[in-house]
């Protein structure tokens, strides 16, 4: 599991409340403001996508406190073994290796090949099927960014709504007209400084979180993808696993070269 | 019919209207505000954009109101019916089955492998013509985007005339010159307020779910197109359907292949 | 003649003097200001771009004003007599017939098959030549878009020299010190309404139209190409027709095949 | 040579102290604030860019005010000419030809296809060298993007420290508190009035002369690149030149035409 | 070592602080205010990004200091030698020519090319391992770019959050309700300016030296691809070098072409 998204949460949280002072918390607690600015960006988030997207909001906040999900030398290393079982046996033997694979994606790739298809067919059918994931994740991602700019929208409009109210209600010219001049221009603000926090705190990571997945998850599909053509193609078990570790950083590839050297010597 | 922009407009303003509080309703309605905001963004956009782009106003709202227009697995259904047909008895059969088939780009997409055209010209030719679709809508998404921008910028416009109208009429050094400072620089903000609004309430929503449209529909014209070319090569319908479907969520996909496979076993 | 870009800017001038309300209109008049504003838009714009971009500011204005000058129905229609010619008497009747198309391009493009150029040479030449002359309308385009950005950047310097004019008059602790700031501080602020207006009501109008055309003639010049290369490959003039028409909107495309059905019958 | 930067900089600067009034001056002229502004503007670009790219900046601002370098129909006339040659006497014949050619650029091409390499590789090396030119471009005008962004980050970081101090200093309980106030606030906008006038005045326009240099050089670069390879290909000149000059204006291009046909005739 | 970054930091500071002026620096020190600006970015970026990323920030510090790491001009004149031994002995001496290489990419793709694999699996697996280094550099530098998007963003909450608690203990009807104001305003602004020139001084200046860095990987590595190729396809290895050196800067190149042909000359 993947924390980091929780524990900026709860870090900025206590930074801010802090900034606050907690005995002056309740300056900052106003239900009206709540209202117009979390619920404007609800509302305005409504308008602008269909329940479709809507409905999957549970789903992406999962994904940002999931851990890597997809493990790629683990992933690689099975390409590796079905390579080996493919080139012994032919690709045939392998529909009943799928059966054990979970990953929908891989499984599918995989399917693919025994059933014979054209090399050139299976690599744009699986390219369709990542380039037409990534379009969801992008609308996805998109509502997360489109939520971090209606925030602070709708914490001006809370805060024109105050001011106006409030000069409106002014009376400069008699006595007390200002005396609580500086109360309703604070809770005037208050609405800015929601849409400011939740954009940033809320939003902005959400969004950038499922970008850093998307990016995971294209890395991961793009190596089945070259592994499963290397495997149809027939090639050498080892040169697989040599050009699919090449997307991976340095630092990793040393690693998991050294170990797969040790494997390769006792085949 | 797809409610979610109606249902987001009717909250954003319920919650707006509760931050005013009902009986100050009447501090936020003023003519020349919202001639000069309103009036001055509809002006605004008449001077970007040709009547020709402006009148698809009202079908654009319509879009946006419009549940989902395609359906992709009846589509993918369509197609691969037809795949079966063009193989028992050709493609020339396709001419009288093309007549039932409403949707005009399917039905004109089917027309041109009747007529025996080469499949790079099929290609070319309908990718062509969902390329200058897409140029049109961009365009038109473009206008409320335009308007997004335009609505705050007229707001600050008219609250500068506001501002400078009290500023010059101010007269600091009398007795009572301050006296209606506060309801003039209320009444200067106001505009402020409603160009804010109309941007995130009204067209930031309208871009957007035209844009979610867009994507609706290039994905059932490359859903077409490639069952369409797939049909011409003569492939075997149910690769045809395994194919188009990889596009689709794996979830919608599941359920949709097993379907497929009670089906396929039939016949 | 296209007036919206006319009809939108006298608009957008009598609804912002309805809101400075005429009697006022004295208020918002300041030559040095003006001179700021106005002044150093267009010096930054001559700082920005060569002489041989600013010329040509008349032209674009022209631009704007003109009505739709390309006719793509009316084109088509070209190609298609062209493509009947050429089948019937071969290309090089069609020298002639070039004489008496106007439109440059067109032109251009039809004697260089009656030159017997190589098919990809031709697309190449014409291609180059498209997208050339999008670099240029791209330059202009992007002079409109800087006027926007730099009119409300002088605007809002012109306010600060105000400012600090005023601020640095003042004298707080004396008795009238503060007698002409309001009036001080409205002329300051007329800069930021000028840049506001100029940048809204009349650069992004020119840029934005600017682009519109553009796109028009990216339509027209696409369509010439398809279609004078389907006819140096001898297509059947009726297939150009068709796949020529692929590009306009489903509307007038039904409107145009039911009128060359019937001249199709004809001949 | 081209000074249109150089009139817009010194309009510009007449403008904004026609504004500011000349006897006024002195209130805009503050030392720490032009130390905090256009110091730490440097310092800013000084810490983003390796001194490699920081000591081309006497080259920048030359090129700014440098005429139009690039003279493309003389380029293409020599493109013809070396094609003449080449038609009647054989490529190596260019070798000495290519002696007198200055332009480093062309001069590198018609050296490369007199070594006889392969024209896809002629094309590949040629296309490489404008990309990483263009590269480098890219990073120097990224340079003055980034300082017109740093100029009025500066002078918003010096107006925060004026406030500051100003504020931290003010005793509004007592009497005379508020009486330097006014002047001090003044202080205070300088250095926003500082950074805004740079980043337009300054860094815009020269970004921006440096983006309209680099299409002009790109434009002659694929110039040189299509007409060397064409003398390669043995083309007829006159074609070259016909399908060279299609990236021009149509102005420019009927004039030269024209006069191509006259010389045409004699040849 | 590159040190640009530390002197425009070191600068930086000493010019701001030349702004406060030495003996009011107290006045720019408050604990709360550094806390919520410098913690709150920090936990947006702990929120925004998985640790994975996180704990590389001393190794991007690294690089932004690192002098030019890559020498193209001498890995340029290392391909040639290769080049040359690979004509005279053949590609299979190169292997161990490749343990002298030290940098892990040029050394990878020398041994690729020992190891006999076909030119197209060669450039498309080394082109893989570029781009997937690129995403991950992209997402190294997207990290300090959101910081300086961050950083002024909680500086505004913490004005909001001081701003609010004041106004709200404000009483402009009593008698010294307004006393502290300036104060306490001037340390609301406080974390406006720690956003401000964290944003400006620190952020965006790693995250452009991280851009210059990654466009200088990406010249090496696209000249080490070019050049194995040339090296597996037998090129002259004069040639090789003339081709590998078109990417320089002219200077560069005139210099270097210079110092071949000595060298070219020996041999």
């Amino acid at each position: 599991m993947d924390i980091s998204t929780l524990v900026g949460w709860i870090l900025a949280i206590i930074l801010i409340v802090n900034g606050i002072t907690v005995q002056k918390l309740g300056n900052f607690v106003d239900m009206p403001s709540i209202l117009i600015v979390v619920g404007g960006t609800i509302a305005g988030l409504i308008a602008c996508y269909p329940f479709r997207i809507l409905k999957d909001v549970p789903k992406h906040i999962a994904i940002c406190f999931r851990g890597k999900k997809y493990n790629i030398p683990q992933t690689v290393d099975q390409i590796v073994d079905l390579a080996m079982i493919a080139r012994q046996s032919g690709l045939l033997v392998l529909e009943e290796k799928a059966g054990e694979i979970k990953e929908p994606f891989f499984k599918s790739a995989v399917l693919m090949i025994v059933d014979a298809n054209d090399p050139d067919k299976v690599r744009a059918v699986l390219e369709r099927q990542v380039e037409s994931m990534m379009t969801r994740h992008e609308e996805a991602r998109g509502m997360y960014l489109k939520g971090s700019a209606l925030a602070p929208a709708f914490g001006m409009i809370g805060t024109l709504v105050g001011l106006i109210n409030m000069l409106k209600a002014m009376d400069l010219s008699g006595s007390g007209g200002g005396s609580t001049l500086g109360q309703d221009m604070g809770v005037a603000l208050i609405t800015t400084f929601y849409g400011s926090t939740l954009s940033n705190v809320l939003f902005h990571p959400i969004a950038q979180k499922l970008g850093v997945r998307d990016n995971e998850e294209i890395l991961y599909c793009t190596t089945v993808i070259e592994g499963v053509l290397a495997i149809q193609a027939g090639e050498n078990p080892k040169t697989i696993r040599e050009h699919l570790l090449a997307s991976l950083q340095q630092r990793q590839q040393d690693k998991l070269m050294k170990k797969s050297g040790d494997k390769g010597g006792d085949k």
